[in-house]
């Protein structure tokens, strides 16, 4: 973050008449987690900077300390090029709706192009003002249970920060983390579990019926795969396997 | 919603030993916000029913009052067939990390097999417990600014469920909402007012030299294209030229 907010990446977040420090703190962390930093508010209701925003921040302190206020959503906008408003119910206007997946991806293509962005958030339970919605380029408007739709504000702020973080983000779908003693096992190691096994379970008898031992391998085999075995996993399961026998041997 | 949560659609959401009342509440507003239904929660610290959730639940009674309350997570995920684990700390386990879009994919495919699924959710600060992590079939990892990644209970639940609505949804991109009682103009409309427009500005002078007109015109009809003028609008902005017409002509 730079020393100006203004000039770090992402949209502006501008919350019009916030009434209460906590939602502004939250509303802070949200915009924290997913690396947004310039904030701003209209005509806070208390009084700023509010100790409950604060404590809300739960150590978004950069945001905090990086808060300027305005007079007028006017004032707010002044330097943006774009800005979107936020609004769940229809407006009786002419204006572009769009979703937070596509607003971030015009702001992030906006921004290759020197465009800077900003989003209005209206106060808790009433929302924007018609007024307000008015300054804006486009409605931006999260599909959500159209029978519920009222986000909390720092909810909403969240789905906007959250979109935005996901865009630059290149983590895999789904990996599985190994700990770093250890590594996957190979299938020349879990073959030694399967023979291990096997061995002892036809030293135990429970192969009775020999016409089905062959299923009953690949049962056995089939779910021991689908366990995806770490190395060190393969020499627990050995050990289990020893220590069960010696307990009959005995 | 049906009577019990627990036959509607989408996955449980298992808090662990919640702290605040108003978590739960805006956790159970979140899930309400994205149709999720079936809240759990493992020994929480206040008793329940809690009148703090209750109002931050801002209206989402029906999730409130469907709150099953457990002793342990083991009894809370029993009838379940695949958990999920959040958490942002890696934890030294061999265990799959899925992102949260992910997730709400496999848990949609699951359904489709009448597989039913549940996640977990730490407690305020101090996220799951190892010995819950273990109960899980993978891990869900919300992607997030690496240096600040502890999110808000409810903001954790309301990324699942934003996930989890986002899949069924098909909402546009983007379109532009028109006022039921007007539609956008034609592209005769259009001509009309460019026509209109550019016989006032000969008429008044406007086009002094001669050979830029062209491109002149061309500027001035590219700026109103860009603008999607509705009927109305051209007829308003028709009335306009008028209007200044005549304070000249006066």
């Amino acid at each position: 973050m730079t020393p100006d907010g203004a000039l770090a990446g992402g949209p502006a977040v501008i919350l019009i008449e916030p009434q209460l420090g906590e939602n502004i703190g939250m509303a802070a962390r949200a915009m924290m987690n997913c690396g947004l930093t310039d904030m701003r508010l209209v005509n806070p209701r208390d009084e700023w900077p509010n100790r409950h925003a604060e404590a809300a921040a739960a150590g978004a302190t950069a945001i905090i300390e990086g808060v300027r206020v305005y007079d007028t959503t006017e004032a707010a906008i002044a330097d943006l090029q774009m800005v979107y408003a936020t609004t769940a119910r229809p407006r009786d206007m002419t204006m572009e709706v769009v979703t937070p997946c596509e607003a971030v991806a015009r702001m992030k293509a906006d921004e290759t192009g020197c465009v800077r962005s900003g989003v209005l958030f209206g106060k808790e339970a009433k929302g924007l003002k018609n007024d307000d919605v008015a300054l804006a380029n486009a409605i931006l408007k999260v599909p959500l249970n159209p029978a519920f739709t009222s986000l909390n504000l720092a909810q909403a702020v969240f789905v906007l920060g959250y979109e935005w973080f996901q865009l630059g983000e290149e983590t895999e779908d789904a990996v599985l983390a190994v700990p770093k003693e250890t590594r996957l096992a190979t299938k020349s190691e879990l073959q030694g579990l399967f023979d291990h096994l096997e061995m002892e379970l036809d030293d135990s008898g429970f192969f009775r019926v020999r016409e089905k031992k062959p299923i009953m391998v690949r049962n056995i085999r089939n779910v021991l795969q689908r366990a995806r075995f770490t190395e060190q996993e393969i020499r627990t399961f050995r050990g289990i396997i020893t220590s069960l026998v010696k307990k009959r041997k005995r």
